[in-house]
């Protein structure tokens, strides 16, 4: 979708979901961290996918990724069913609890790189079991800048694998408990700092409607999530978030502070766009001048007028 | 212990709080609402509190509180106990359980202004019982901007008396939780449309660590908090907020969009300090010096640059 040459590979789950929310429901959503990612990386730079679905994955899922510019060879199109998650949110759209999962054909998913995805400059290892994360680094050449997703789950029953990944990752992107639970510190600065000892020098602490904040060597920077009238559906959110951030270094280049910084706005943006449909409906489509419009409407969001006491 | 010349009335609650945190505990600290915003806000411009305490209450206090330049004329010191809460912070501090009240002499308080205070140009009325908010706004002259603070309790025990004091104030500095109970609406945007049709054409969200939302006409702005390496008392930082916040306005006699945005910045610099320690013990003997350093930081902390996708 752009001129951009810094291919982004990422690694991840795509699914397909039973979204049930106070106010509506969508049985056969397609999802997934690496389908969100994909998508909303799309618009920075090109984007290479690697992923597993089974023969019952919608076809019009794979048109439109390709409609998108996604790079879906390495998405494997296998006997069986796709991986489905069935979850249902609570009143405020906060939290939600998980109704049933099947991993289908994502239970024997080995992540296999096509030659040419194995010399990407960037990667981006979704939120995927530790261990099939650590076999996609072995499958690469050395990328620019890697960053990281994972879960509590993980956390929990795969600790030492997840912590090897850590190890070689330059950005971890979690959220506010995660981090907490992977460092055993309430406090988000001394979680952060900890996360930093890990591996990752820059650690984006996700918050939901509360925005996220970015830890980058000595730094912190807080973006702001933008209030939103409606929100339909959070799932995705997240990974929407991460592609926008990544997709912004891969376009640019320069994983510098600054630019992290900015990179975490396009991020926001293109998570608030995910929130307002089920599955990708409001992520899918937008185009250059929408999304700018939306970082336009975050620094609106944030700004203000300097002011000295004297 | 500024150059204004205008004055900001604040009536609320001065207090001898017992503060248990998952660290420490203080018990006789000096707390209440009227005492953190009038200590904030003494920073910005000169300051008139109306309270009533006990004889108990520490002379230390006192004069504390006149050190600070606090104009304590309307704080009435009569025969029996000062107001006094008990409270225990959870592990994350972001929640709390009261564990007792005493309202001693506050049960009886009726508010008395002093004639001189009654053309007060600013006029914050801190969380008290909204009947009591009515006799202040009774005998007051016309200020410019009247601010008010309200609790979840009023909201369930006193919502038509409330809605009249709504009815007459220009800013509302109310927490998350507090919006949606009072307006029924579980998103943020909708109910602070609610509270603005209410009366308020500016409404404050104030989220804790996630800091706070101003919606005012139909412009949002979002103030990061500044992220703390230890909190060690969240107590009073709401006060210290409003304190900040209203003490800008009153500095600069500018009531505009623009000035509420720097104004909410202030806010979230004084209190950012008021958490550092128990009590006022890091909101007092603060200069303009270490205010303005804290407002560079929040400058620093949410800071990026504005970028194009072309």
């Amino acid at each position: 979708m752009t001129a951009s040459t810094s291919p982004l590979l990422v690694v991840g789950s795509v699914a397909i979901d039973w979204v049930i929310t106070p106010r509506a429901e969508r049985p056969e959503a397609v999802g997934g961290s690496g389908t969100f990612f994909s998508i909303a990386a799309s618009y920075l730079t090109p984007v290479r996918l690697v992923g597993v679905v089974g023969r019952d994955f919608p076809a019009q899922a794979i048109a439109d990724l390709r409609s998108a510019g996604v790079d879906i060879d390495g998405l494997e199109i296998v006997d069986g069913k796709t991986f489905r998650w069935k979850g249902r949110y609570h009143e405020n759209m906060n939290a939600r609890d998980t109704l049933d999962t099947q991993l289908g054909v994502f239970a024997d998913f080995k992540p296999k790189l096509p030659p040419d995805y194995r010399t990407s400059p960037y990667l981006f290892l979704a939120n995927i079991q530790p261990d099939l994360q650590l076999e996609v680094l072995e499958q690469m050449a050395r990328p620019r800048l890697i960053g990281l997703d994972t879960m509590n789950l993980w956390i929990e029953i795969a600790k030492p694998s997840l912590l090897r990944v850590l190890s070689r990752v330059d950005a971890l992107l979690i959220n506010e408990q995660e981090a907490m639970q992977l460092t055993g510190e309430h406090n988000l600065i001394k979680a952060a700092r900890a996360v930093q000892k890990l591996g990752p020098k820059s650690v984006v602490v996700k918050r939901g409607e509360y925005g996220a904040l970015l830890f980058h060597e000595d730094d912190v920077f807080s973006a702001p999530a933008l209030p939103l009238e409606e929100v339909i559906d959070p799932t995705g959110a997240g990974d929407a978030f991460a592609g926008g951030f990544m997709g912004w270094i891969a376009r640019t280049g320069d994983p510098s502070g600054e630019q992290l910084r900015t990179a975490m706005i396009y991020g926001s943006a293109l998570a608030s766009f995910c929130v307002q449909g089920f599955s990708y409906d409001s992520l899918f489509g937008l185009d250059a001048v929408k999304i700018q419009a939306r970082f336009e409407a975050f620094a609106q969001l944030s700004d203000f007028r300097r002011a000295e006491l004297r």
